[in-house]
């Protein structure tokens, strides 16, 4: 509640506006704080919709942000670069992370509640739980990082419990993280909507992600290759090609030409059950997972006509 | 909501009883049904209990009834026979089942909703998830029963989504698994109150248990054997007694007078951690799982002075 203040200077109208939706924003660093005000807002019968960050947000996570409003009353981003989906030898210390920006950027977006806990409060010392979705995660990015998914899939389950959502949203950029969470919450009957959102490019094509911060200018400039790669598959399936051999071949020479590329995966799979065929059928993900020099990039199509 | 039936004769005071219960007393075969309904009661403000069990039903399970309706309104029973905490070449076929009789149990303690989901709801083709306590998954019964508590783990995850209980009740008799179940919800952040109850035992000590049904007169009388190594484990203790691997050859000694009889385990361990140090310090609990023929039992005692 605002107090009436009667010895204040009145705000201009700016001010006014900022103060406001300073006030109007709340962040939570403590888990039974964000668990109690999840349950009163559920009580009251309002929705509640749940972005979940690892921060350093851009405009990917901003177009997160939109879509879920449009079917919840209240948006929660959670901010926490969660240590257990990074493996020995990842970038977890050098993750970008600047919680001021994070948190002006959701102000702008008129976001409602700011999840922001420390590691030790979600992972205390003893921590032993983990949910593994078993087939999906040993495939595409889970073969380079076999603990990732194990990693995702238990930060959401907790994120879940803490924040108590109707709905959650995923960018696509993370094809097989939204096929594995999705079938995590069908499989453990999370009663929780998982929508998904299209990837925001920049204006050459590369979708954005937090680690293309680590690109130096020419790998920046080389990495559109991932993308052209994809249109380019995209277009050999449109002229009637099916065989996904071929497919990947002619990815893989694209992707090839940034010199200090190697290639993690290329893989064709089906949109629902990431299975790989000899042979599309009607439609197919194509997604490629490429390091450039130390930096690794995923980025993914849909093949239809 | 009951329709007046002016063409049906009057119910006798017995009948008009049995049938205002029956009115009483939901079944929820469905998923989707009990969330629902769990949800609205939530949202009314109302606190949900849930007594998960594999039904036939005991007086054990009855007392985990009337002692959760203490510290919530509206008790839901599950009566689930869980294949995924089964190993290959256990009981599961044989498990003893009889739902009428549970039914009527149940209507008879007031239960509110009895949740009766059927396997392939559960676990449809395709199901691919699950949740691992680890460290305290491998020692005692899980060093015979490897998947056995990622089973139970993960179908009580399942039930709490499903159910969307406040509390949740769990035998004491299943010492290790109560533990299991605390410890998964501490770690998975699930905003679920856990409570445990006392075993119940038949007049001569032994644990009831479902599985007492497997055993033919001669075992059934020998089988006491177990709660007396225990009640002489704690006499040993408050004796003095700090030595744990004494203690364990005394109870070994007690129990091997079952002429069928094979030990699966004698542990005692920290009530907590379940850690098994050399000596005692405060506190212990002592548990045993013992084979009698085909028939694997299982009973604990804590030691205190």
């Amino acid at each position: 509640m605002v107090n009436f203040l009667p010895m204040r200077s009145p705000l201009s109208k700016r001010q006014n506006a900022e103060f406001s939706s300073e006030i109007k924003m709340k962040i939570f660093e403590d888990i039974p704080d964000m668990q109690k005000f999840a349950e009163s807002v559920r009580k009251s019968g309002k929705r509640i919709g749940l972005v979940p960050t690892m921060g350093y947000l851009h405009e990917g996570h901003l177009s997160l942000i939109r879509n879920i409003r449009k079917s919840c009353d209240v948006v929660v981003v959670s901010v926490f670069v969660n240590p257990t989906q990074f493996g020995i030898g990842e970038d977890l210390n050098k993750y970008p992370r600047d919680f001021k920006r994070d948190q002006e950027l959701c102000r702008k977006e008129n976001v409602d509640i700011v999840f922001y806990p420390e590691v030790p409060k979600m992972y205390p010392e003893g921590y032993d739980t983990y949910i593994t979705v078993e087939k999906f995660s040993g495939i595409m990015c889970g073969v380079s990082r076999p603990t990732h998914f194990q990693g995702v899939t238990t930060v959401v389950a907790k994120l879940f419990n803490i924040v108590k959502p109707h709905i959650a949203i995923f960018g696509e950029k993370d094809y097989q993280q939204a096929i594995i969470i999705k079938k995590m919450v069908q499989d453990l009957n999370f009663d929780i909507v998982i929508e998904t959102s299209p990837i925001i490019r920049e204006s050459d094509g590369l979708a954005l992600s937090s680690r293309n911060k680590y690109l130096n200018k020419n790998d920046r400039k080389n990495a559109v290759l991932l993308y052209q790669s994809l249109q380019h598959a995209k277009k050999l399936f449109q002229k009637g090609e099916r065989d996904i051999l071929i497919i990947k071949q002619e990815m893989a020479k694209m992707i090839l030409q940034i010199p200090n590329a190697r290639i993690d995966y290329i893989e064709i799979v089906a949109p629902d059950t990431l299975r790989s065929p000899d042979q599309i059928q009607e439609r197919a993900v194509a997604a490629v997972a490429v390091f450039i020099g130390k930096t690794r990039l995923i980025d993914n199509l849909l093949l239809e006509q």
